[in-house]
């Protein structure tokens, strides 16, 4: 299972471990987002050494390529993607919900034409259970209904029911599997909250997932639109709503504002594709805002992406040497400002978990917003 | 500069070690192709625990962009690639007669332009030189005229003599810079041999070049449709031909046949795109023939793509993972399908140097021939 140990609380903060069958990680942690089988471009060896300790998977990808049931045939998503650490996997939800191929939607199911040939899928939340135990990760996620952030309320209310319900629905599938997933490993079930930017709607549902006490529980249909100051009312019932011993883990979030604001609020993981997408976009975060590496500026410049740190990129590629990989379309550009971006999110998680054992967070978030944010080089470039 | 040690002889192959300014490789060596200043997809770590030891940069994908003197001022070729390991250049020849933007050629320069930007280049020979030193290789190629494979012995001849004329003006240029480039270290300078498939003009081509007392000699307009017997021909002269103590470099070869049949007949250095191009096509190399890793059969298959190989790979994916990557069109299957063939590579140069030094490459390369081209595997997916 994956259990939370909080070691350290500073405010509403949480520094902790998190046991999964695949080893420890400490929290709060950031998972990199390997849509399908893969975080684009880099191999798990190198994941790991940009400080990589726990990724996520897109099940909605892979049960239509190269399926579920070939994953489980190859060993399980750990021995697919060459990945020893502990892996989450999500429902598949938020992408049939988000993309253009929802047909259908009712208290049975989600049924929606595949991106790759086509086909209907019906995708129930006992088969998204099925789909993740085939997979096999440390952590699947109930199927939940993420309604847009325009949504009006009556539509997010019966999100919340419908959500609410398919959460017994999923539990029950994954107790009649004693929870162990395809490899013989225990695979940990996370409820969903909804609620959209409504305080009772999001303490209902909080309520009817806590009913089921599950092994650990997520804030879904945040970051969707609803502003950073909306997300910080949101955030700010979870440590009532929520027990202080489980695990909690909001989703699709990677902004650094907005995760320091998370972190402030109490929750303990997070995943995003920015850091990836970004790269690939030559686009470098760094703790004195973001260099956008094509810049012509850059041509000629002999330092690192950032002098203060010490990832492969940085040791080894100069700015002038990053643009030109761009510029020329090699690989490697957007493989170099990845790993980067990525050793970028590990060291400012494992700061975000120091900063709590100083008992001196909020302090110390308010000046590394203001360096990121409103820094000469970040203003001058992004 | 770079010194070729020759350690064993057996028959006219041989066994040694070339020292550089940045360290010595065992010969013989295969070098993979850094087009545009890199090696496609790969970072120089995986490079290096892939075996690689030596690498060819393309000058006229260099020279047009980022330019040489961008290069230079981002430190030199190595600083730039990451690359702390020997590299050689080519002159930038054989890319401007291949491609189509070829304007003229006379005696005094090849007349081309840029596919970047379609600017008129004029490259002369002592131009040719001063890019190569701005970039700063280990070594670096003469800049010769490259006609193509089915040109008439007229056009050859008039190749060679031209060639020979610009190696003494490229030697001139080369020695008026004390053969240093841009980083303060020596660059070592190689003529290259032409004169097609015709055995007299191969000898003059030589002859005219060993005048010229150079660090090392390359066979160049070999592997452009001659077929195979032709070429073992025209390297049969080789051995006569060429100074036994300077390193000998055919140019552009990469199968595994003709790299055998060149080690026989006396050549120490390789440089091919064939691993990482069909690599990036799915297409392995193994000791058993090369499989086509886009094929159906392969979607459940749990084996390493190679159960014989020890690389990052194989120690880590299933053909079926990296089946599903391609698929996908996830940039980690091309990566990982060139780690191995660049291992693969690396290790069949390792067994040649054992056979060497167990004096029976001849009977080694044809039972590995034998395997390789005719196994069950290789005829099956090839």
């Amino acid at each position: 299972m994956a259990c939370l140990h909080v070691d350290t609380i500073d405010g509403r903060a949480r520094r902790g471990v998190l046991t999964t069958p695949h080893g420890q990680v400490e929290t709060p942690v950031f998972m990199p987002v390997g849509t399908a089988g893969s975080v684009k471009g880099l191999t798990p060896e190198q994941l790991h050494a940009a400080g990589v300790r726990m990724i996520l998977g897109n099940t909605y990808h892979l049960m239509l390529r190269p399926t579920a049931e070939v994953v489980a045939r190859l060993g399980g998503l750990h021995a697919m993607m060459g990945w020893a650490g502990p892996i989450l996997t999500d429902s598949g939800g938020f992408q049939v919900f988000s993309l253009e191929h929802l047909r259908k939607i009712d208290d049975e199911a989600a049924t929606f034409t595949s991106h790759v040939d086509g086909a209907t899928h019906v995708l129930t939340p006992e088969r998204a259970t099925e789909i993740q135990l085939l997979l096999a990760p440390d952590v699947m996620m109930q199927l939940d209904e993420c309604p847009p952030g325009d949504a009006p309320r009556r539509q997010v209310a019966v999100a919340v029911d419908r959500s609410a319900r398919w959460a017994r629905r999923c539990r029950n599938r994954w107790q009649e599997a004693h929870g162990i997933g395809s490899t013989g490993k225990p695979v940990a079930l996370f409820g969903i909250q909804q609620g959209g930017v409504h305080a009772d709607l999001r303490a209902e549902s909080a309520r009817r997932l806590v009913e089921l006490d599950l092994p650990g529980y997520a804030v879904g249909g945040l970051s969707v639109g609803e502003g950073h100051e909306a997300m910080c009312d949101v955030l700010d019932g979870l440590d009532e709503q929520l027990p202080a011993d489980k695990p909690r883990y909001l989703m699709g979030v990677g902004e650094p504002r907005d995760i320091l604001a998370a972190v402030l609020r109490g929750v303990d993981m997070f995943d995003c594709v920015m850091p990836t997408r970004n790269g690939r976009n030559a686009q470098a975060f760094t703790w004195r805002g973001r260099l956008r590496l094509r810049n012509a500026r850059f041509t000629e410049d002999a330092r690192p992406i950032d002098e203060a740190c010490t990832c492969y990129a940085c040791r080894n590629f100069s700015r002038g040497a990053v643009r030109h990989l761009f510029m020329a379309k090699e690989m490697l550009g957007p493989i170099l400002v990845s790993l980067h971006n990525l050793a970028f999110f590990a060291e400012f998680m494992a700061a975000v978990r120091q900063a709590i054992s100083a008992g001196d967070l909020r302090a110390t978030a308010d000046r590394w917003i203001e360096t990121m944010y409103a820094g000469a080089e970040g203003a001058e470039t992004d």
